[in-house]
């Protein structure tokens, strides 16, 4: 997704602070007091247009849900969400997730969630997965011990790099499904990726794996 | 594959004693010494008609090879391709599988081949699948630390049980491809099974996994 000029997404980026919050590294470590409960926090991390997330906001109101998401004129959408649903059990980041070891405390998240990430399917872009050992490395450090990362995408590719990575780093699989969509799992909630490939007849692949 | 009534097949195997070796145990820590060369040991687990290790040892003359078969029936096959094609470097063992620990000793074994075993798709038939974790512990005990398991399926449903159990017995994933035929390895050597299900346009799922 290209960055496009919008210079309104600034705008209503601002005015919606209390949903995108700012300087996000200053509540390291106080994330519920801003939820003003004590619920578990799960994270997203390329949140995209929101629909994984405010779906997920809806059917679990007994959890809090942080997205990461860099680019301004995809987080709109994702605001959009979740002012048309009224949620108060989620919050949006305009960062990049480089960055997530600044803005939580050690086992502050409870649940990871990866959503048809960016596969960067060249060698040289290695680096840049999500998936990557070093984005790893900031995983373990926020995730709980009992916590784990959520994978979905529809990139092969990409699925067995990080089925691999995980393993490499020394992370346990839980569960491996390589047809999602053929469990027809009823509480399953669709990313626009998700709903988009899966039209197409591709496969969705999921994995969750614990440090 | 039902065992049918042969009588023959015991005398067939009987008479190619140099094949299939009787009394296997007796050869534990030995088998380099009856290969009559210092050369490394891989070991496939249900071996069927023999395609695979056949095509195997046919490549690679500087690796021995045992094949384990526990259905007469099948065997016999097995022992045909290797008289046929006079290959020296194969020995086949008529026993089942999860007795290899009193077959063979402490890291013994280079590699071991899973290929296409029977999925048991039936949670209470779990511990009668190879990738159990009972099987493990004696493929850990007979495998070189540096050695690692391949294991080839068509069978979706066993190919994420196998992920999942290598990954919780603390074993890392080197390699997973979820669409072996798709890389076009002319290196690659198909079993019967292989060969009937990609025919069918079935997908061949392939993992690489190490203690
Ligand atoms: C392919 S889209 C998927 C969007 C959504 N998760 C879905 O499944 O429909 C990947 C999203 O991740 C975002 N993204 C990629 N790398 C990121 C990073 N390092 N930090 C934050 N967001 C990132 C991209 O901007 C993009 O919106
Ligand atoms: C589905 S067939 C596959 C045969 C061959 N590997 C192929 O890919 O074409 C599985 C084979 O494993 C053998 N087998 C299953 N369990 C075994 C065990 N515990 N010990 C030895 N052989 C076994 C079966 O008898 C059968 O021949």
């Amino acid at each position: 997704m290209r960055q496009r000029h919008k210079p309104w997404a600034d705008d209503f980026i601002k005015e919606n602070s209390h949903i995108v919050i700012p300087n996000a590294d200053e509540n390291k470590g106080k994330w519920q007091t801003l939820f003003q409960n004590d619920q578990p926090i799960h994270l997203e991390i390329g949140t995209g247009k929101g629909q994984f997330i405010a779906g997920m906001a809806k059917q679990h109101p007994e959890i809090n849900f942080i997205g990461i998401e860099v680019v301004k004129s995809v987080i709109v959408s994702a605001v959009q969400k979740v002012l048309d649903e009224e949620l108060k059990n989620v919050f949006l980041l305009n960062i990049n997730a480089k960055d997530v070891r600044d803005i939580f405390a050690e086992n502050e998240i409870t649940t990871i969630y990866l959503n048809f990430s960016d596969p960067w399917p060249k060698n040289r872009h290695e680096k840049r997965r999500l998936t990557y050992h070093t984005f790893l490395e900031q995983y373990k450090h926020i995730l709980h011990p009992d916590g784990e990362i959520i994978l979905k995408t529809d990139n092969q590719g990409f699925f067995e790099y990080s089925l691999v990575s995980f393993s490499q780093f020394g992370m346990k699989l839980e569960e491996v499904s390589l047809d999602l969509h053929a469990l027809n799992d009823p509480l399953n909630v669709m990313t626009e990726y998700e709903e988009k490939f899966s039209k197409k007849g591709q496969r969705i692949y999921r994995c969750k794996a614990r440090f």
